[in-house]
């Protein structure tokens, strides 16, 4: 039986999918809140051009340039897409699963789909630095990875509840060349406001973001690069599910449902947004579940327009949110740990699109999922891909009750080889 | 220009080279010590019948099972060969520089080929359990992990001295299933005869080797499994030079040297074989080296009779030895701390085609050329992999002297991502 199908390198999809002009309702814009500054006239100073312009893009299909082509394939693109054969078989389920492999990645996560595109417009705009925050490290590596292959400088401003314990993700990103701070940090008046007050502020990613836009909003030559939430990222994480949909095709299979976890939406987007194009568009039938934590469901929160940021830096987005000040309280999964979902994603979820579930704030049930997991199919996933995993074992185990031989598909977005010791710690490993 | 070369599942190599009846001169047997019990008698008992089968085996081309076949797909297999491009720029070398990315491996390392071949063989042969050591903990890490996606119980005897601190790797073999002991352990007769005498005995290789086979004679459930040095091994891991060579013809190159690392020999082998077959059939020229420490120089030393394991428990095998009670001192690419080299490739030393240089016992020197390396190509190589590097950087600035646009290939084994402080302490990162 077939357990994976992959793409040679001339098959990687040429462009990315924006599926904005397909929404069945206008995206409500960004805006500006009604006292202070204009965040939206300061946009252009804070953001790639190429990146604001796909913000708003009308095209359909946006086309990936040759040489951000060659930094993909670089990165190892495309990736695999398997068929969990044995965990279906652990299962005894009738369901039959699929999991794209995103975990081979040179960072060791999705986050390097969109890191390369940045790094590769910011060197085409003139910029010498780019700068950005990091909650659980895997965007800032990859960010640093990015910018290294490129040759541009990268300073990074990381949550410090997590940059003191992640030693192995720091050091990795000193060798990939990047300047690391613990946010909040002394190096911008935001951080320096809160740090001053204590330093040993454990930060949020609200701040870090703060600090990342500050740093580059000083200095005309750094540019401010974010990981996720905004439109033009997760265009550029359709990658992820163009190429799962040729593989499906080769597959002979199409998914009936697609799980991944969300954060503020990248992985997620990147995923599925290709396959709500064929629902909307070709009228096929798919469950979209997002799988979160309870320490931040923003997607069972309220849909209003909020800040993305802590310090109100950015314009308001519309969007499921919890608050932009929301307490989050400290997870293995620190990648889950955001107030808001990405507008697009939050609009579906509005529209009655997307089903979300959020698993206990003690890790123990998402982890022992994911050890079922390891154990079948040989591979580690970041505790952030463990929630998608929690979560498609769940629909196999409804598919055994009820019968179904439905198809599943499921993204780990990053492997754990570097939260060996969040594993342990959950599950009491010796 | 392209950068990377994949094969989709279905152009993954079908057959495993064996150089055996291709060799210039009869490969010496193993043979028995002058006194004692006979080793080669009780080989049987020791050895996978398949797996021993093959070590003799006067076929050229041995079939991969179809059953394997999907392990090595559900591994990811095959994988892609880079150009290294920016590596090429920054070193500002004439030279066409390729490496082959064993480093996208579930477990992390190339060990998995012949891992799930002989886990494999092993279920085959109604075997319940496997038994083996681990020097690095890339071979114990590969064996859990393909005893895990079969179905068998796992029983590893780690060196005490890397024990002691790889903590990740130590829980990612639990996490797999896995039985983990510190060698010299308590559990088997010759590791208590060491243990009792000194609890924090560092052990060895060969220590660990011992015990491994001690505990699966005891037990006719039970099989040794040996990651490196005999010849079924180097066969099972000439997949990876098989692909490679396809994907040579697919870049329209060749390589005119190859290099790789070499401690007991299975990843060298397994890359240079299929090559080697080039030289001695076809007339090819290709400069084969083989990268070493000073700490476990084997292929300096003497071609002669020795055992494989520090208790003499294996037959004798003509090979380079450093003499198989050998010290030596502890360096944090543990995987080429062996006294000996795999016959095959110690015959080919000794009739002259292949090279070998010896990095210094302080890594500095390679480690920093991996960083070089890192920020190119950004990848994470293991320290292992790092003395490939090393040697291909050495001599892509060879021919930046000599200005000769020579093709270089070398293989990346595996990644470092569970290797952080051996970075941190050699170069002194924060």
């Amino acid at each position: 039986m077939r357990r994976q199908v992959n793409l040679r390198v001339e098959e990687m999809p040429r462009r990315w999918y924006n599926i904005l002009p397909d929404l069945p309702e206008p995206l409500p814009p960004p805006r500006d809140p009604e006292e202070g500054e204009s965040r939206l006239a300061a946009l252009p100073e804070m953001l790639l051009a190429e990146c604001l312009k796909q913000d708003s893009s009308t095209q359909n299909w946006i086309d990936i340039p040759d040489g951000l082509g060659e930094l993909y394939a670089q990165a190892g693109r495309p990736r695999p897409l398997f068929r969990a054969l044995n965990l279906e078989k652990r299962l005894d389920t009738p369901a039959r699963l699929y999991y794209k492999a995103e975990f081979y990645s040179p960072t060791g996560s999705h986050k390097v789909n969109t890191a390369v595109a940045q790094c590769y417009y910011a060197r085409q705009e003139g910029y010498e630095r780019v700068t950005t925050e990091t909650g659980a490290g895997q965007w800032g590596t990859a960010l640093a990875y990015a910018a290294s292959l490129v040759g541009l400088k990268c300073t990074v401003y990381w949550v410090r509840a997590v940059y003191d314990w992640k030693h192995d993700r720091r050091n990795f990103m000193h060798l990939l060349g990047a300047e690391v701070n613990a946010s909040p940090s002394p190096k911008t008046d935001f951080g320096r406001s809160l740090y001053e007050k204590d330093p040993n502020h454990p930060g949020s990613l609200g701040i870090a973001i703060s600090e990342g836009l500050e740093d580059a909003r000083r200095d005309p030559k750094a540019v401010y690069c974010l990981g996720s939430v905004l439109n033009h990222v997760l265009i550029h994480q359709t990658i992820i599910g163009l190429e799962a949909r040729k593989q499906f095709e080769m597959f002979d299979d199409y998914p009936d449902v697609m799980i991944s976890c969300l954060g503020g939406g990248s992985n997620f987007g990147g995923f599925v947004l290709p396959f709500v194009r064929d629902v909307l568009k070709e009228g096929k039938k798919i469950r979209f579940i997002a799988a979160q934590s309870e320490v931040a469901p923003n997607l069972q929160a309220e849909y209003r327009y909020n800040f993305a940021d802590h310090a109100e830096i950015t314009p308001l987005l519309k969007m499921y949110t919890l608050g932009h000040k929301a307490e989050m309280k400290p997870i293995r999964a620190d990648g889950l740990r955001y107030h808001g979902c990405a507008p697009i994603l939050s609009l579906l979820r509005h529209l009655g699109y997307i089903e979300t579930v959020a698993y206990p704030a003690d890790e123990r049930y998402v982890f022992e999922r994911a050890r079922t997991f390891i154990q079948a199919e040989g591979y580690l996933p970041a505790p952030e891909s463990a929630y998608s995993i929690a979560c498609a074992i769940d629909e196999a185990l409804k598919c055994r009750e009820a019968g179904e031989s439905k198809t599943i598909a499921f993204n780990i977005s990053g492997h754990g080889f570097m939260d060996m010791q969040g594993y342990r710690e959950v599950l009491g490993l010796p």
